[in-house]
């Protein structure tokens, strides 16, 4: 919708080999992040439905657990963001807080990551929030976290970013991963408590944070030498299969993880109830608790 | 969709600073409009939400208030909008209602902004009407209100603009806000009485009132004298920042309101009931009413 | 999404006084036909709307009226479906149908016009069946709907055109305006018997067709003689703004239909029923009836 | 939104004989796959609908049956995904498994089209599981499609291709189609057990075969000569309208079907029961199960 001519915007790349190896610190440490939060997400909307599958009780008794477990995932958010945010603006030596000096912009590109910081640091107080003030809605955890991939697609979309081709195409994949992200997480403003969007929210981010791991070695190496020449045009077209690839490998792990904690709440749940009175309750409610978490 | 190459339309464009004073104030007073009924709606929608969970029969006394506040709210905004019409009509010392003069196409930047006034008048008189006569459908305010902030963001988007980097962009976020607001309007005629959707509705309103003023510094000082590049396409890359920044104050502008309203609300409650009767009714009502208004 | 590079097919334009006439002729009686078809749907609504608040019992009385009313609206669909079919065919002497001759196409733009008739001719077809047959669900119409319009707009969209300026804007106006016709109607395959949508469609199918005589009057007037340069950016302005002028209009006059079909029912129920009586059913239902037709 | 500059990515195109010969069979049997599996997933549906529409007892009977037909589905597209992949990594003599050789990429195209396979494999594995474990939400085997259709036209968009404006419109239509199919396996998700849904997606996906097996016959006909002059722009308006002509076709072939399978359902159910009863029984459901499936 919106096409910002920055093509010329190349002077804010420096080549030497002490940045690169911070953008693959950050870069990768941000994809880690992503990873990790669309991973924990997953674990804990199986750990739900399954849950609520094989037995009431165990729900109902779970249910004070997962409260406290967003309160701690809003905390850790919110202590990751400040860490982030505060390394970001201490590290490469320049600890001032201006954005200008003497008529020229400097650190523009710092303080569009320090934004996307800023919007997951709010999504993390209402987390936080909402989870302890009951008469906060919940719903407002998932517009504020739109909020943040939006805002996070939107940096991204306006980057300052060089002219060359795969560099360009990375870039926008990124993007791409990160608003349909951000546009799940609407859906679910609007509908809720459906796993399907729940599972789509976090392969997405999953993929958002892979794909940035991805770009880190490929346009940042840890070696410092550029294995990719980033001007062809065919290497592009092999990218754009290997990000197929990236999100076709989050399912088949996402497949695994479902088995996994299948395997273990069945285990834990064995231990108190005798398994008769379980596959008795499941039997009744198996129709109509279906699809909800 | 639909591009117009509307780059060649520059003589529409009178530097003097009388002019240029006259622009800041227009746009400056269209802001401010944007950004008071954006408030106005948030305070209205917390105000219902607070009372809804804090007493059942509080709210029912208030609903005749809330629809005549309703009708006060059209009424205000239809006076404005004659005024603001009939001001535009006026200023600059030309009250002919005249398109052509002498084969040439004159005031039609002013007659674009006349018809963003027309859709804002006939949402107006929706709005007196719907809550006056019972037989009308509520939700016909919201298409109306549809109508005006799309009719606003097409006006904008075929805007004729100068062919400056930083103007353009200006234009396109301000365009990107209002379209956003039509969107969530436009949801809402479909998924009723949620408080997300009115929520984003407010946050990107007063988003895109806030934008108009910054655009009325930026590109028509009151100094008279442009205090950035307008063709440094490092200047846009700070612009999409400051649009970010824009949006989390707002949340932090409406997380303080908030605050305030509930705080409000409280103590005024606390006078005729006894607090206990209304801690007890609201443990039984908090489950299902959360998420309405 | 998807971008014809149509700029070189001038040679279908044929600058002859009778084709232009011929022209004038065929986009005005399309676009009556639209207007004539959203007018009618509009006053179908209300008069169904209108009907349910006044008194049920005149409703149920008018369901079998308004079944009949849908195969008669079929019907008459077909009948100018296939006779505008016919004209299209054999208007301008050449009644072969042939696409190709000596390794040319020839007829084109005809073979698209007829492609438009094919699909309002199916949806006319399955409004007779789904009103006849009671076994086809009757959201099917509102699918043909979305077919026949996304056709519409498709067609126009791909459409070859001359280069100049304002006939691309006046041709892209007309495809925004019937691709939004086909969205709604989509969406009423999902969300049904939402008076909202249904009078949305039917404004922007009066857009449509009052947009097609604007531009039968712009590009093909009567006269022979182009009254607008249609290279000139300028006027591509003054278009748009026309295009919302059009839009609020048409909600004008949707108003002033609306007090004229509420005073004629009023009139005509006031005589069996006492008024009393039908008061006093209009405060019991008045609050769960409201936004179903 | 993303836009791959792959126009200067000739050198994949071979232009032998031979090469041309396999190109044909191997879009002609993609497309017939898809021709099939959308008659099949048509004829699937209005089976379900016609049943549960002539009797519920002949409907409850037929569930195991129809679950019996999912898993069934599942194993052969799972089969014929093995095979086609299988027979992508053999044919033209290369088996070897490598993407890059002497630092140049081969069979990118290859790998593309072995992409899109995994994303159907995908589906096909989930199809099977679904319908046999229990726990797993069956609108999963939805999500898994809708990701095998993006995946399909996010591969077409960034294919490399020609920069024959005849040959990137067949492409983008077939993108068109494909994306289009894939957004409404999404609305499925959200949207159960909707029968205009999945008529509509079963249309696409009859589109897009019956496009694929078009794109063969003009881009690699079986006799090794080019029929069309791919750079002219007029052939290219005449696609536009044939694939309208394949899309109103395919609704014609619908409703024959619809026909054919209502009257085979009343000659099997008339035999055990009495027609009496059965017209009985449908007068008492036509109203509440009229849209579901």
């Amino acid at each position: 919708m919106l096409k910002l001519p920055l093509e010329s915007v190349e002077s804010c790349h420096l080549d030497s080999a002490l940045l690169n190896m911070g953008d693959f610190l950050g870069h990768g440490l941000a994809g880690s992040f992503y990873v990790i939060l669309g991973l924990w997400w997953y674990i804990k909307i199986i750990f739900m439905y399954v849950c609520k599958k094989q037995a009431q009780t165990c729900y109902h008794r779970s249910e004070a657990f997962f409260q406290r477990a967003e309160i701690l995932e809003g905390t850790i958010c919110l202590v990751m963001v400040l860490t982030g945010g505060t390394g970001l603006l201490t590290y490469s030596g320049s600890t001032e807080m201006t954005l200008r000096k003497e008529g020229q912009w400097i650190q523009l590109k710092r303080f569009q990551h320090l934004t996307i910081y800023l919007f997951f640091g709010l999504w993390a107080v209402t987390n936080i929030l909402c989870f302890t003030i009951k008469s906060i809605p919940i719903s407002l955890t998932k517009l504020m976290l739109t909020n943040a991939f939006s805002a996070g697609a939107f940096i991204l979309y306006t980057h300052p970013h060089s002219p060359q081709v795969v560099d360009i195409l990375l870039h926008e994949l990124l993007c791409l991963a990160i608003f349909l992200a951000g546009l799940v997480s609407f859906i679910e403003v609007l509908i809720k408590e459906n796993i399907m969007l729940a599972l789509l929210r976090s392969s997405f981010t999953i993929l958002h944070g892979s794909w940035f791991c991805q770009l880190a070695f490929v346009l940042y190496p840890p070696t410092g030498v550029l294995a990719w020449d980033l001007n062809d045009h065919i290497n592009s077209v092999f990218f754009t299969i290997c990000f197929c690839w990236h999100y076709a490998f989050i399912y088949v792990i996402m497949g695994v993880v479902y088995v996994a904690v299948t395997w273990f709440v069945k285990w834990r749940i064995r231990k108190p109830y005798p398994s008769e009175v379980v596959l008795l309750k499941n039997a009744e409610r198996e129709e109509e608790s279906e699809e909800e978490m």
